[in-house]
Order: structure tokens, then C-alpha cells, then sequence
């Protein structure tokens, strides 16, 4: 039945998942890696070479017993895992790659419509992703921070870099009720038990580079506040029914 | 007087600490990024493209009193911080670029002797380095997972890769007693309260990059310890003395 | 004004509550130990000598920056402090003292009538309370123990003594809406950002000890939740308004 | 063979551990108990009914795999267990009760002679031990605070008596090398990763209640580091070899 299902990023494949009748619910990694990376990729500033760094809270691994997950091993310590390749891997991918923008084509931006051509960033082909995941001592959370080269001219260039960056990802999340672009790094605390990801886009200017930082919480917006919005967007109900909690902070 | 001041990375630097009346100690963060990236860089195998992620305890950001410091802001919640540019960034790109080697030059290893000149990477100048560093809600250890493309030839193709890395760190770090090269990604509980640097080089075969993630203690390997360790060098003790303490663990 | 506020823990005091203009919001502590006693206090089975043993996460201690609330400090530690007398103390001791039912005076609990005069503890005056906080490392949270001498012949002896307390609790708490009685230890993670409050009483039977054992989040039922609860009360809304968000779990 | 065996708390039985060729070594929570509460019950200063309020970090259940130390369920919570009685509580009980002083029979505390018959607490019988421990969110630490009354006329009365317990612990201590007695209440990090127990006797003068915090590593001075005095002592070695770690702090 996989050719029925669409992929459950409401923000990014809403029509599908309006007219669809299986969703397949995103992992709370690529939910947190695409969020970051989409409006780049989409508008094709970026080159292929991709890295994502993720931070993961420990429910990350399930409420199944192992020895990674006992407190006395995970408190107060940090480690990477699934070097070889995580199984959430291919599900970025897949979906980084079918947001490459086709060659030549506009790319349309919700207000205005904006012209950046994959040709720009000079490469073609499918995006060269490394992901490592990083087992954090908190329970619920995750942050990645994402990079990836500039295409060249793809955006003005020094500290102008940063201002054109934030104003692309505001107009592509513009009017999304979960998804917000923040003016400075945020905290995974700050989205705690509720459906929010907070998106930080910015450019490391020395080697013209996007960095990208985003926050959510793994077991609401990475998981089941997710399957919320989506059945919400399946069954025409406003997407933020039952999801309307504020986080729960400190 | 800087001029007169050695660089206290002692590993990479034993013969001019030894010799030096007076010692520029690292920074916590170079440390653990030099220390990871020092072979490969030294080699030649990798290009100038270098990306490092740091996670580092709270500890890092000192005793004095701040709200990012605070136990209700820090605790389960991990953050980026500096992303402009963190002041311990100078510092990695300074000795980073003053370890690539000289092309034609042969490169030589504890044991035997390699060739890997600079020119295999294709590429001239120096490194292009992006460090964002992260707050993490532990009280001590840094862990750096640091990425950087390989250069084309410069190890067998496959899984092969990753035994070579692995030998190349291993006889760069032969008989160095605060170094260990370990088979799989370390914790950074493993390193606290002692002055051990755990590091673990892999490949990411689908997208030929280099992977280092490496642990310490940043108030013992990434600063009083390595002190006393260049103490020890500078007054002829035996390196160890002082610093042979056991991790607490868990 | 003093004497126009109500002490505003509704559960005990919710006629007066809805009849006064000026609230006294109760202290984290007081109400967590006040939930965890009334019961017994206002039944007479126990007597005068209480111990009330309070651990409390850190946001108890404000957002203010101090050395003590630092991470480094607090975390993987736990401490007790303010021994000579903790400024919740007397308000802990003025509202058990009136809770004391009077000799002869029968003591009607919500379904049936029950006769505990306070003779049976053959004791008199105010109680003997020692109080004493103790700093977790964790946000949010009060766990409190307490203890005291069962008054003779009070309950049944032997295990059925624990059956008869919890059913004297479950009568007195039946219908609230915020407190629960519940029938193993709780944690305070069970009541994280909601406004609950569980409460477990049982006894030693070895020692003819009442212990109870109660959590809530000092951040809700302990302090902002409550004023909400009583400004609902003495508008005549429902109690529960703005009050019934879940907790987050885990 | 148990009654060959030497109680292993070599604080409290050093002749006994010297002369045996087999030694019970303590349970953590019994370690912390009775060095906290020993100096006052051999000096018949305190009456039968004792409270020990106990918080581990949660080293102290094992490594085995356990929902309740799986990280998502111990992090960001406190707990207590085992309130029916937990195994430690008849060794608590068996040593307190040995340690009573005969009436009428001087006791010799270390540098003076001091008569404090039992008589004086007007009470006669074995101690009435209440032991309640939690389970904290940190990974290893004890912290005993223990509750008794004072005998009527054994301390001065009012502030005085705060000096005269802590005279009385440091005789009772003096010369110890792994116990202190501290003068505000210790941290249990201060004693994180060595063999030291900090002791805070105080007294509650509203109630006249003898108020023992003490703290100390269970994984040190609480299991292994014990065992390990307790062999110095039976081969008559110094007893503090291999034991004189400082603290890992923070």
C-alpha cells in the first residue's frame, strides 16, 4: 500500500495529505531535517553536499529497556550513534531529493515569485546527505543544525547573506501555525510538550556557508502531534485542533 | 610576549613545549577539534572543507552567573550558541592551517613513512572552517563530531576506508598516553575526571567524508590537565605525573 | 489587609475562598505539605510530633542567579537547606494548628459523619513541626514525606491500618477535582505542568507511623495554578477552567 | 557463617574488622545511616523514635534494566519506594540497637568521658526506625536526613545546643580520616567519586529534634571504597590506601 500513502509533512505536502486516505507519518528526524532544510533546497541556494547534525533527547529510543537508555549511562553524557547509517537516513533523502527544484523552472515562493534555478548551484544529481544522530541527557527534544554550501550568488553576499536568508524562510512558512522563523538560536525547552519547531536560518560568512538550527519536540511535533495535524488536514478540521498547548517551560 | 609562547597542545607540539619558558594552553574546544582532526589534516587526506560540531557540558561556559546558566534554563534543553563566530575559532584555524602539509613534501607517520601530499586534495589555502558550539545539559565533557570531504585516492574506496582511517589515527597516536583511538563512538562519561582524549574516526562511504567524533573532559584534557601535562614536559617529568586518575564512572 | 485575605488553598478553605475579595495565594511548600495532612490533622488520628521532609526541583528557588541554582552546582546533587527555619514554616504551622478539630467536637467528613475527638492523640496544644526543604536536581516539583505518631487506637491495627487511611483520605478529597488519592508512590513527573496533586498515604506498622507522600508541580497546583483555581472559585466560574491541560509525560 | 562475620563499617567497629577473616560489608543506605546517626545514640542523646528520610542517585538500584531507571522515567522526577520496608531497614535497626548505651554505664567518647545513661531518654527497647528512601534524578549520591528526639536535659537548650552536638560528633569522629563533620549542610557532589562521609548534625530548637544530614558516595564510601578500608584494616595496612581521590567537582 505504499504507493497510496503520502508523506505526512503536513507543511510541505498539505494538498496530498488533505486528499490522501493513508498518510505515512514522518520520523522525528526527518521532520526535524526537513523543516530546516526545505525552503534552501526548495529554492535551490544550496549545493548537494549536506550535513546534519542531530541532537536527540533519550525518548528518542523508545521506552524499550537497553543499556544505552538506563539513567546511569546516559546521564551526564553525550555520545554519536548510528554512524554507518541511521534508518532514518533514506526518508531524508528521498525527500530532500524530490525538492530539488527542476532546472529552469520558477520557483514560487508564497508572496512573490522568486527565480532560482538548480543551474545556479551548479551541481545536479541527487544530495550527498551525512547524518549523525547524538544521544542528548534530557528526555524530550530534538535540535539539528544543518549545513550546506551557498550556491554562489544565490544570495547577496556578507552579513547581507543572513537578512535575505531569514526573509526566504519567512515567506515559505509564512502563515504555518507550527512552524516559526526565530531571530536567534532557540533551545529544544522552548518547544517542550507542544506541536511548535522553531527554525533558525543563518550564514556562516567566512565560508559562505548555511547553517541552519531548528528545535522541536520529538514526541509531539516529531511523532504524534504530527499524525494530529495530519489527520486534522485529512478530515478538513482547522490543523491546530487539540494541538493548541503552549510549551511547557522552564 | 606571544612570540615566545609555544602552543600547549602537547601531542602536536611536544618538542617546542618542551622547550618553551612559556606555554599558551588551549582552549577546551580547539583541543578537542585539534586533537580530532590533526592526523587527517597532517596526511593530507582531506580538503579544506571542514565543519565542526562541538557539544560541550556547562561547565564550559565557566562559574560565573548568567540565565543561560541558570539549572532551570540549561536543564533539558540543548542549544547552539556563537554563531558568528565563537573567540575559539582564530584558535582552530590558526593551528589547523599551520598543520596542512607542504605539497610534494612526504608526509611521515610514527612507523612508517606516507606520502599524501596537499596537492591529492586538490586544493590550496587555507581550511574554510564552520564551529558551532553547543550547550548541552551536563555539567562536564565535550564531544566533536567533525566532518570533512576526503581527498579523491587518498584511501581504499568501501568499508576499507574506514580501517584505513582507523590505522592512520592509530600510528599518529602510537605511544601517546592521553590519546586513545577507540572502535566505536565514545561517551563522554568515559572520559570524565580524567585526562584521556577518546577518538573515533570513521568514513561516510556514500558521500566519501571524513567523520571524527572525539570525547575529553573539558576541566581536565581541555584544561588543567593539559596544563600539568605541559608542566610535566617543560620541567622533563613524566608526562603522566599527577594525571593518571581513573574516569568516575558512571 | 491581612485580616480580610483568605487563605486560598480551596480545597480546605473553598467557602471562604469564594466569599473574599483578597486571596493569600499559599506558598509551594505549605500547600504540598497541607494537602499531604489535612486529612489526618482534621480527623485527629494523629498526634502532635510532624516531620515534613520536602524535596523540591529548582525553579522552586526562582529564576534569580544565584550560585546555588547554578548548573554546575546543582546538577547530579541534592542538599538541604534553610535547617535553622524555612520562611514557609510558620504558614505550614498556623494553617495545621487550625485544622486541629476540637475536643469533643465531632469531625465531619464529606460522605458520613465520623467522631475523632482530638483526646484520642491525648495531646493537646500545637503541633511540633520540623520542616525541611532539600534542593533537587531537576526544573520542576515537590515530593514531600511526612510523618506522625498515630494517635491510639485511631485506625485498625496491623496492614488493615493502611486500608483505613486511604479510604478516610479518599473520603475527604472525594469530588476535587485537583487531588487524587492514589494507591502506590507517586512521582513528581506524573504531575508535570498540570495542576494535580497526588496524594499517597499509608502507615509503619512496625512504628505506628502515619507516612504520606504527595507531588505536585510547584509551578502549578504549587503557585500559578492555584490563584487561577481560586479566582475561579470566588468568580463562581468553574474550578477547573483554564486548569485542565494533562501532564506532560514523561 | 555469619557469625564470623565482623560488621564492615570500620568507623564503627574497627577492632572487630581488624581481628576478622570475614567482614559483612554495609549496604550503602546503612553506611549513610548509622555514620549519621551513631555519635548521638552511644551518647543516649536522643529517644527510640528515629526518622531516616534517604535520597539516592539511582546508581544505587543497580545496572540491571528497570523501567523505573530507564532515563525517560527517572529523569526531571523524585519517588519514593519501598515504603512497606525496604531490605536495608533490618540492618539499620540491628546496628542502632547494639549501639544503645547500657544504663547507668559511662559512655567514653574519644578524647573525654562522658555519662549519658540511656536512662536519661527515659525510654527503654530497641530504636523505632521509620527508613524511607527516594530515588533522585542523578546517578550517585546519598543523602540521609535523619529525625529523633532529644532526650529531655541532654543538650543545653535553645541555640546552645547546636554547638554541643557538633562538640559532640567531632569527638566522636575525631581522628577519622573519611568522615567530616561539616558545619553547613553538605552537597552530596562534594563527596562525588571519593571515600569521604560529610556529617551535619544539628538541632531544631522549637522542637528540641536532633537533625542529621549527612552525605556520601554510594558507589564509593557507601560499597566498593568501604570494602576496600575494610581489607586495609584487616591486612593492617593504612587504611586510607588506594582511598584518597579528592572529589570530582563539579
Amino acid at each position: 500500500m505504499l504507493p497510496q500513502a503520502a508523506y505526512g509533512l503536513t507543511e510541505l505536502n498539505r494538498e496530498a495529505v488533505q486528499q490522501s486516505k493513508l498518510i505515512a507519518n514522518p520520523g522525528c528526524y526527518p521532520e526535524s531535517a526537513l523543516l530546516a532544510l526545505a525552503p534552501a533546497v526548495k529554492a535551490g541556494i544550496i549545493g548537494r553536499d549536506i550535513i546534519i547534525d542531530a541532537k536527540s533527547g533519550i525518548s528518542g529510543a523508545g521506552r524499550g529497556l537497553a543499556l544505552n537508555t538506563h539513567f546511569g549511562e546516559a546521564d551526564e553524557s553525550v555520545s554519536a550513534y548510528a554512524l554507518p547509517g541511521h534508518r532514518h537516513l533514506p526518508e531524508i533523502v528521498q525527500e530532500l531529493a524530490a525538492m530539488r527544484p527542476r532546472a529552469e523552472a520558477p520557483v514560487v515562493i508564497d508572496k512573490t515569485v522568486r527565480v532560482w534555478p538548480a543551474t545556479r548551484a551548479g551541481e545536479s544529481g541527487p544530495p550527498r546527505v551525512t547524518f549523525t544522530p547524538h544521544l542528548i541527557p534530557m528526555t524530550r527534544g530534538i535540535l539539528s543544525t544543518c549545513y550546506a554550501p551557498l550556491a554562489p550568488g544565490a544570495l547577496p553576499s556578507g552579513e547581507a547573506s543572513r537578512d535575505a536568508v531569514r526573509e526566504l524562510y519567512r515567506d515559505f512558512y509564512d502563515g504555518e501555525p507550527f512552524v516559526r522563523v526565530v531571530d536567534s538560536p532557540p533551545a529544544t525547552k522552548q518547544t517542550r510538550g507542544n506541536n511548535m519547531c522553531l527554525v533558525y536560518p543563518t550564514v556562516d560568512v567566512r565560508t559562505d556557508r548555511l547553517v541552519v538550527v531548528n528545535v522541536l519536540d520529538n514526541l509531539v511535533k516529531g511523532a504524534a502531534g504530527q499524525a494530529i495535524q495530519n489527520m486534522n488536514a485529512m478530515l478538513c478540521l482547522p490543523e491546530t485542533m487539540g494541538l493548541d498547548a503552549p510549551a511547557v517551560y522552564p
